[in-house]
């Protein structure tokens, strides 16, 4: 049987999503690890998309097969109480047999969280970028306008590698502020590179802080050179909030 | 001079407010540390109460007297360049000379937070005591109006040692669900004895449960005997909210 699994973890200890040869931190590995012990055989856990070192989840999503038939809720209750307590499922249910979480997903939204305050709230400061400045965010705004939409984002992308395609589609960047002093930004589109969301966030924060001009994106875009963006913003802030499946799921 | 702050403190990987001798991981150490720095001089901070090791504050009160004159924004932005991630100082001002954080307390808020669900959140993990179950909170509020007014919790209390008078008054007990399966329970009062707000919590967990009938509370009272009361709840779910001044402050 084909079960999927929505899950958040806090990245913060762990060494991304992907299991690795070297490490045995990784949230795939963990679910790997307590999903072998329930069925006796070995287990392949296929996520949404990998998240980097650190990054934080509210809603991956996952699949595997299971060669026994166990109810979807069980396997989610034998997860967590196995799993680290940085690691949770939320939800689980049984999936048509072709269904793949990778393959099928049409659509992600990460969000990026802000701290512009000069020191993060305690309870919060994994989870937040400590900016520590204040931001213009009407400026961003106008640099995300040209952002959206379907782009060559060569220039936003960390891999040197990228052989593919990296052209995408970003539907919608928001701002939100839930405090005077913090910034989320969501990106939604139907694909990310690797690192996109990180080095969109991190050159928004240098138009947020004047060091670019808004009108500077169509120029880096067209650039499809990783130096013309702007930095990396850290992992800590990095958030996989929701993958959708159209009428799949 | 005399300055006050208002500080919030993630507890977890603290041994309590309270300076000792044979560890520096006290909050009141940090913050002698950094002040001792900045003036050159010994200082001593006093706290409005001591908490517990793994206990956390969202607006524990503190002064401390300066020999020179500062600016106590300046002070508060040296304090928060040096302490820790975990420690925040976020209010100060000057207070007049013979204001003591402590003496001059009238009124504190206590939260207790509890996780009913089978599994934290994940980001909010080290802020809910996980019972894992589901409370009957008509019971326990039941019960909560016996706890309120002035009687002697000498029963409620977790030193052997205490000589002092262990009458306090309770002004309120307050049930919040934030979400169905969390209970933050807060207790404002003129004062509270060693543990006490994690022992009623513990006492009002067991009447949830289904453990203890509400009425006990008042045999509970009367017996004046710790081994009466209920377990004493971990003190990773406990928050010293706020403390009131009157007209003083």
């Amino acid at each position: 049987m084909n079960i999927v699994i929505w899950l958040s973890y806090d990245g913060t200890r762990y060494d991304g999503w992907q299991k690795q040869e070297n490490t045995d931190k990784t949230i795939q590995g963990k679910l790997e690890a307590v999903l072998e012990r329930l069925s006796g055989a070995s287990v392949k856990v296929h996520g949404s998309g990998r998240t980097d070192s650190g990054v934080h989840a509210l809603g991956q999503v996952a699949n595997f097969h299971l060669e026994q038939e166990l109810e979807a809720g069980k396997v989610m209750e034998y997860l967590n109480r196995y799993l680290p307590e940085d690691i949770m499922v939320w939800n689980a249910q049984e999936a048509p047999e072709r269904f793949h979480s990778r393959l099928n997903a049409v659509r992600k939204t990460y969000r990026y969280q802000i701290e512009m305050g000069p020191k993060k709230d305690v309870f919060q400061r994994r989870y937040y970028y400590g900016l520590g400045q204040r931001l213009d965010i009407e400026k961003m705004k106008a640099a995300a306008v040209l952002l959206t939409g379907t782009h060559d984002f060569k220039s936003f992308c960390g891999s040197r590698r990228m052989k593919k395609s990296t052209v995408r589609t970003i539907e919608e960047i928001q701002f939100i502020q839930p405090e005077a002093l913090r910034l989320h930004i969501s990106f939604t589109g139907n694909g990310f590179l690797q690192q996109m969301v990180r080095i969109l966030a991190g050159t928004l924060m240098e138009v947020g802080l004047g060091k670019r001009r808004p009108e500077e994106m169509s120029r880096i875009l067209k650039a499809r050179n990783r130096r013309e963006a702007g930095f990396t913003a850290p992992s800590e802030g990095l958030f996989l909030e929701q993958v959708e499946y159209g009428d799949f799921l």
